[in-house]
């Protein structure tokens, strides 16, 4: 990427190894975040060279503008900034596709796209360079077509896999697949609390089953709320969905019926080969 | 443990990793399995010495015996194997034990025990000898308090913090410690599977979150089932209190209001630093 100047607005997890890795393939890359204390990690870290007062301003300074920001600060700023019509590509990373698209109607150069990584830990200081390396990209089909292909491009150097889906498929699939496991887990993590606050013993209890199902429920809830919200109709099907099935196995248990809870393993380990990873 | 003869029946990923750890503490330990190619596996290994052509000539050659079986079988042989009085301790490791207990009721030297370790893969070849160092091993009191002491002393060799703890409350807590995350994990599973039938692209968009919380789903039904049967009634709750939470999350995002998923955040964050491994 040499030669090229990449902006990075929000130097967090998803921001920081973006910056990151655009460095250590050769971009000068300039941070812009509210949080003086992550750009100065970032800038000790050598992720970025230079730091730029304001979204407009980076605008000015960049070939390319990488948003990673909450989604709903994403939306609101990809409305309200017109300088982002000025870099060759501006694209965001947010959860949640369909609502940023809308928000970015008037934008001439950007992508909308989202990387499926992630981490239960936030900020700068969990950033990595490697945090792409074999992750599905995706991306939605952009008017502009040079700057969609340049986003195919910048992806496959980030380490991660490219997949052109539209805003609305995007948002429905990953009420499932990623939505819907982060708060599973963190409605288990509840239900344990409660537990706990019956019976103290039920922690002594938990073994690496259980911990391995809670760590996504470490997670944030400022990033996770905004994120619910946006996509509340999908999120709330799957839910809906997942309750219900829980509800059919333990209504098979009570009737001493194991049938519901083998089609549940079976349709399970038929999903499982599809999950892993693509390297 | 040397001049100990420990045996084991069923040589799978508990009663393996019990061998691996016995036999290198310096115990004999002799292997009893309806699976001849499983008992090859543990001898070529040299995780047992010799092997026992039934539980009850088991029962006759060792000082100790650990049955490692499912929990219906272990029920089973209890009841049914008076040899099994013969040994100074015998003792289980079944995930349910109220239901052993009772099994058990003729038999004078045996306590029920449940080492909280267990991986989504099973058999010998999963077994390893460092698998309970820094678990939980819970153990229900026993009539015979020698036999007691001398299985926690068993178990802080083998590498784990002995618990005693009833067993109606044993079972009680692990439905939601143990048995509910097993279930969640599955149920999470199918809901997937029946995404990825309307739409493959749903796997494409399954990152580190959905696959670590499928991890569990990889286990064996016919390991679970009986489980989730012995422990019907306290599962059975369980899954309907996590079906009414995930209930509870969907009305709100489906009204606007996100005050149950931000509440569940908050005492999921609650339970969480409880959960971390005591070594």
């Amino acid at each position: 990427m040499t030669g090229t100047v990449l902006g990075v607005a929000g130097v967090g997890l998803i921001g920081g190894s973006i910056a990151l890795r655009a460095h250590a393939a050769g971009a000068t890359v300039i941070g812009f975040d509210r949080d003086a204390a992550a750009l100065a990690a970032a800038a000790a870290a050598g992720a970025i060279e230079a730091t730029a007062p304001s979204l407009a301003e980076l605008a000015q300074m960049c070939d390319i503008v990488a948003i990673a920001l909450p989604v709903d600060v994403t939306a609101e700023v990809l409305a309200t900034t017109p300088e982002l019509d000025r870099p060759e590509l501006v694209f965001d990373v947010a959860s949640v596709k369909a609502p940023i698209v809308a928000a970015a109607a008037e934008r001439t150069h950007f992508v909308a796209s989202h990387p499926l990584a992630g981490r239960e830990t936030g900020g700068f200081a969990a950033a990595d360079a490697a945090l792409f390396d074999g992750c599905v990209w995706a991306l939605a089909p952009a008017r502009d077509a040079a700057a969609q292909a340049r986003l195919e491009r910048l992806i496959a150097t980030l380490g991660a896999r490219p997949l052109v889906i539209a805003a609305a498929d995007h948002d429905r699939l990953v009420a499932v697949s990623s939505h819907l496991p982060q708060l599973v887990s963190v409605a288990l993590g509840a239900e344990l609390a409660a537990a706990g606050d019956a019976d103290r013993r039920v922690y002594d209890l938990c073994g690496p089953g259980m911990r391995s199902m809670l760590r996504l429920a470490a997670s944030d809830a400022a990033l996770w709320a905004p994120i619910a919200q946006a996509n509340a109709t999908s999120v709330a099907e799957a839910l809906e969905a997942l309750a219900a099935a829980l509800q059919t196995m333990a209504g098979g248990l009570r009737a001493g019926d194991l049938a519901p809870l083998l089609a549940a393993f079976e349709n399970a380990h038929r999903a499982l080969p599809f999950t892993a990873p693509k390297r």
